[in-house]
């Protein structure tokens, strides 16, 4: 197992997400199959990918299309993809049973060291490996969207995933310039999603009292909270927010957060407020023009990972 | 008072908030006079605006540093500072009894159309107000630290603040370089705090209970929500993240957000916790690095600045 690194991986769903995969895994050098269930998305597969090399090119991002491109290879059936791998990044559709059978497809198929990683950003893999082969070698991998833009990566071993497998695959994925953790255990909505549901969760209640229109909550985050946050934690930044640090910190604001806390009951996001917040969102933003602004967004990010690439993070900075 | 535009301001308190504004006002080409109470921060004060001003100035942020510290000018007494401002920023400790007299001080010496506004983090005009001459141009400004380098700003009116006050605050803000939003009543915690601490309330519930390392917690945000959250807003970001936009990304999600807020009761930070979270912290970084850090992430700000300065983000990006 420690021996092994990946050289060889397959994508499994080529979606946005396993696009993005096939980009992470290619740009750190490693020979990438790609593999769809639907023919129509494995003929643009390379294309859409080429699209988005071309502008991480403008930005200094990679070194050369072609250089990329030539690591990367859509082959027609699922064996053809796994049979080789060191690693199987597995994107299909977000649904138990579909889940399932690709899984078992992929076991049959993979090689006896290999490992299988599921983009699933919910479904914990106890709930879709617990009858297949070697199930052993399974755990959820789970992206930020787009993986080839933000590094963050959640792994999340099923009870039955082998010990070293999470050291392993947190070690490959770090090497090929990935950030990953490790969940200890398969919660609701691993970390990445609670600490977002946390907030959103206020966020809404927030707009739901009229506290402050949808825009001037988005700003509170998008021009304050969210500057300091791109490269530091929530706990980093308390931990320079008091003169002693993080227990100082907690000594003068934990009575403020508790209160805060203590505000509020769960509440299910009312649909009313849904309703009016899809009315300002699409007053600002026609429902036509989404795609064009998650285009505007991963530019952006693009152009912060650029920022990051300038200054040569030391490895300390990512941990 | 539609005519005020601030031209001459100002701050009183000269710590590392009060500086911070004095470089935002100064950098705009206002007229600024710093008044501090202890001779001490008062003979220091330009030094150390220029130490960041020459930051500033490598990373291309202002033109030139003494084009911006000829604005700057260190007074003796209070009354000298405000009598001729436009508007004054009230900057000093944290307590209510210091912000009702120094708010006193100031409604004495400030010019009939004067504006002044406080950048307490935490307490409501209406607690140190009250009482004063002229409540009515008083509310709260308040600020991220540090304010030269993250734009957002609460504006946050007590309930006898003149109705037109708010507006031109937020008019001038704007002016100026930051993004100010409104508040609409005066809640605990303002909008900023709530939002950082319903994200820390489930941040310590994850460390408590063993879901993931300290700094495995502070990754899924430095490597990937707040990737995001730097450009845009909770709900921008939710917008994009369903094919029909924050509507449908409700009718998808709200039923797992719910069930991750019902699932938590809200609790103090436990002091042990707290204490293994310090332990922790003190490892990777020992108290005395806690000043040297924070010039590092003033550092990161300042970069990040500069790229949103490089590729001149549109007013309506900033809203």
């Amino acid at each position: 197992m420690g021996e092994n690194r990946f050289q060889t991986v397959a994508v499994v769903g080529a979606g946005l997400v396993g696009l993005g995969w096939a980009i992470v895994f290619a740009r750190a050098g490693l020979n990438v199959r790609i593999f769809d269930g639907i023919a129509d998305i494995r003929s643009r597969a390379l294309a859409r990918i080429s699209e988005s090399l071309a502008d991480m090119k403008r930005l200094g991002l990679i070194g050369d299309v072609d250089a990329v491109l030539q690591h990367l290879h859509v082959v027609e059936t699922l064996p053809e993809a796994v049979s080789d791998a060191d690693y199987v990044q597995e994107s299909v559709l977000e649904r138990i049973d579909v889940k399932m059978d690709v899984c078992r497809e992929i076991a049959s198929a993979m090689r006896p060291e290999a490992i299988c990683g599921s983009s699933t950003s919910g479904i914990p893999a106890s709930q879709f490996t617990a009858d297949i082969p070697w199930r052993e070698r399974f755990l959820v991998v789970h992206p930020v969207n787009p993986p080839h833009l933000i590094p963050l990566v959640e792994l999340v071993a099923a009870p039955w995933t082998e010990a070293g497998v999470v050291a392993l695959v947190r070690k490959e994925m770090q090497r090929i310039g990935q950030s990953p953790i490790v969940i200890n255990s398969e919660i609701e909505g691993f970390v990445l999603n609670r600490l977002q549901g946390a907030l959103l969760n206020e966020a809404w209640a927030l707009y739901a009292e009229g506290a402050a229109s949808l825009a001037d909550i988005d700003a509170a985050v998008s021009q304050g909270l969210g500057r300091r946050w791109s490269f530091m934690g929530p706990f980093e930044t308390i931990d320079l927010n008091a003169p002693e640090g993080i227990a100082d910190y907690a000594r003068r604001l934990a009575p403020l957060y508790h209160s805060i806390a203590a505000s509020r009951q769960p509440e299910r996001w009312p649909d009313d407020v849904v309703q009016r917040a899809e009315a300002e969102r699409r007053a600002a933003l026609p429902q036509d023009g989404l795609a064009q602004r998650s285009l505007w967004r991963d530019q952006r990010l693009m152009e912060l990972n650029a920022t990051f690439v300038a200054r040569a993070v030391p490895t300390s900075d990512r941990a």
